[in-house]
């Protein structure tokens, strides 16, 4: 598989959501597999919270696979043979794409808290420029999970002539409060960070020792990931150290495994760009800037595939069916799918049944693409 | 409805499960009602996580009633002018009976951290010693809800012959790692907050400004007492102010509810004692000390209520059903009811609706006690 990863940079405005513009700025992507003459095998797959565009393949010298290798690849579900695969990061975030902590071009010094509130509407806008600076003008397919299915839905509803195909996984329509709530403990452990110094903290200040604030508010993340049954599976009531039980800081398996996978991600991800993405997920309705959500989707040309899980706590199957029903009423064409699953929200990416099914959805109707 | 409010010594030793002894101690109670002569009328009351010994009745120059006013006093579901109630505050806890904050006798300061561990077996050992202190041998019923059904069940366990009725509601036969999770917020964002000073904070340094590290842990606690629904419902997606919805800061109505329930709160509870609560709800199994949880189930004479809610996302009706099942097998008197309910976990105590029900079974059953 051919993987090539490169910024593209942008020097006309992007219009934000919010009024605001963004200018310049730049778009880190990677692409998997060859694009064909006539550009006709182009599939775009959408990144979550804390993913990047590093989707599939590994790296020299590392040893970690992109976050959905088990899905792209040569002859596997979306089958870089065939298709070329474009993965961006998105606007906001820090591997790469413009974000908080990318150079503000007037003043030469990071934006921090001055850049602008950035939209999962923005996210998708921010990506038709690359598209369109590619010459891409017509996907295949448009592909995510949680909040890269919100993206694959808000491509569907604002460019209902982009794509054939949407899946979406684990999403909704709009977030619900209960998903904002988990959101809030990420916000307020950040902000009230005495180490996060109001989002003046240096460059690279939590490479060795994470934000405690972005590991508190992670854990509250990894709660809304799993499920209780599928923590009862992994963890039960094990403890760490069986002498220790009535030790105060004594810890059970779930703590450990809490403290440990948090703390990596605090040094790896930028407290900043955590608080911009989850507020675009916070602000994702995908009626707004339309009469209604049946205004919404009745935009919509694309086929949609859509596929929740039964046990995701985050995003529940009923906010996708909600608009499975609609799509339904309205006699669009799309399909959807609640998978019996123990995993959680995190069956969207670590669950192979899945990655099963969109497989064969995918190619039982490629001929109709 | 005669309300008091006393405090008892204890100078014989508390002796722990973990091992270790509290000596002297003291717990802090209040009684609603009257003892009648041959000290047959006695009904205990528990109390959950944040709860006090302040369960009913309106203190003198105070607006707020005690936790489960709506349930205790004249004529109500638990009727003062028949019965007379017990609520005790739980050792460990922070409105007067012995916790971290309390002097340790030996050194004349307060324990902090080397306050021993304390679990739902030790708080219901503690309360047995108050009963023995008043020449209480028998009850009429032990009533909670969450933490204080837990006490119910582990009394109804640990000393079968002292109660006639337990009602446990909102509660479980042991914490699993999904509750624990939620726990785990409040203990990381308390221990890593520099104001916390691993413990050596001065006494009243919060009540001004409460600990944030026990906000942001109260957050992730008052998602496991909601539910999805309850929020929808509640909340919304309302925006605080509608102008700033692209403000990196501006609040959505939920989030503005955490923020102000949760700053309050830490500046009224402890948060050594938070701590010294939450391990007391990890380490609760009701089968710790028997050979399994069959074992300590069959032990059971009282008979058990059980109420669940279908909404309870920190302790799932399941759990209460795993124990109704087990009664059931082994022929032991008990009844279980999954009450339909948005409110979630905290329909326990803000539902009327469950009140009603409890009022009913107590009525409707009293000739048999």
């Amino acid at each position: 598989m051919k993987i090539e990863t490169k910024t593209a940079q942008f020097t006309s405005p992007l219009y934000l959501e919010s009024g605001r513009i963004l200018e310049p700025y730049e778009i880190t992507y990677e692409t998997y597999g060859e694009l064909n003459e006539d550009k006709s095998n182009v599939i775009l797959v959408c990144h979550a919270l804390s993913g990047s565009h590093h989707a599939a393949g590994v790296y020299e010298g590392e040893r970690k696979a992109g976050w959905w290798d088990g899905l792209i690849g040569d002859r596997k579900a979306i089958d870089t043979t065939q298709y070329f695969v474009i993965s961006t990061n998105v606007i906001g975030s820090c591997f790469g794409t413009s974000g908080p902590m990318s150079n503000n071009y007037a003043t030469q010094v990071p934006y921090r808290l001055k850049f602008p509130v950035v939209t999962v509407k923005d996210m998708v806008h921010a990506q038709m420029q690359l598209l369109s600076q590619l010459g891409i003008y017509h996907l295949r397919a448009i592909i995510g999970g949680s909040m890269g299915g919100m993206q694959a839905l808000q491509f569907a509803v604002d460019y209902p002539n982009l794509a054939d195909n949407i899946i979406s996984l684990a999403a909704t329509y709009a977030t619900r409060p209960w998903t904002m709530a988990f959101n809030k403990v990420a916000v307020e452990a950040i902000r009230r960070d005495p180490r996060f110094e109001h989002g003046n903290y240096e460059v690279d200040a939590f490479k060795e020792e994470g934000l405690d604030g972005l590991a508190i508010g992670r854990i509250a993340g990894h709660i809304s990931y799993l499920s209780p049954d599928s923590m009862d599976d992994k963890f039960g009531r094990n403890y760490v150290n069986n002498d220790g039980l009535f030790e105060l800081f004594g810890r059970y398996e779930v703590e450990r495994y809490m403290e440990y996978n948090t703390n990596n991600f605090s040094r790896n991800f930028d407290p900043l760009s955590y608080l911009y993405i989850v507020k675009a997920i916070n602000t994702f309705n995908l009626s707004r800037g339309y009469d209604s959500l049946e205004d919404a989707i009745s935009r919509i040309k694309a086929k949609v595939h859509m596929i929740s899980f039964t046990s995701d706590y985050l995003f529940f199957p009923s906010e996708m069916e909600h608009i499975a029903k609609m799509m339904k009423e309205n006699g669009q064409v799309h399909t959807y799918l609640e998978v019996e699953s123990n995993y959680g929200h995190d069956a969207f990416w670590l669950n192979l049944i899945n990655l099963k099914i969109i497989y064969e959805r995918f190619y039982n109707e490629r001929t109709e693409f």
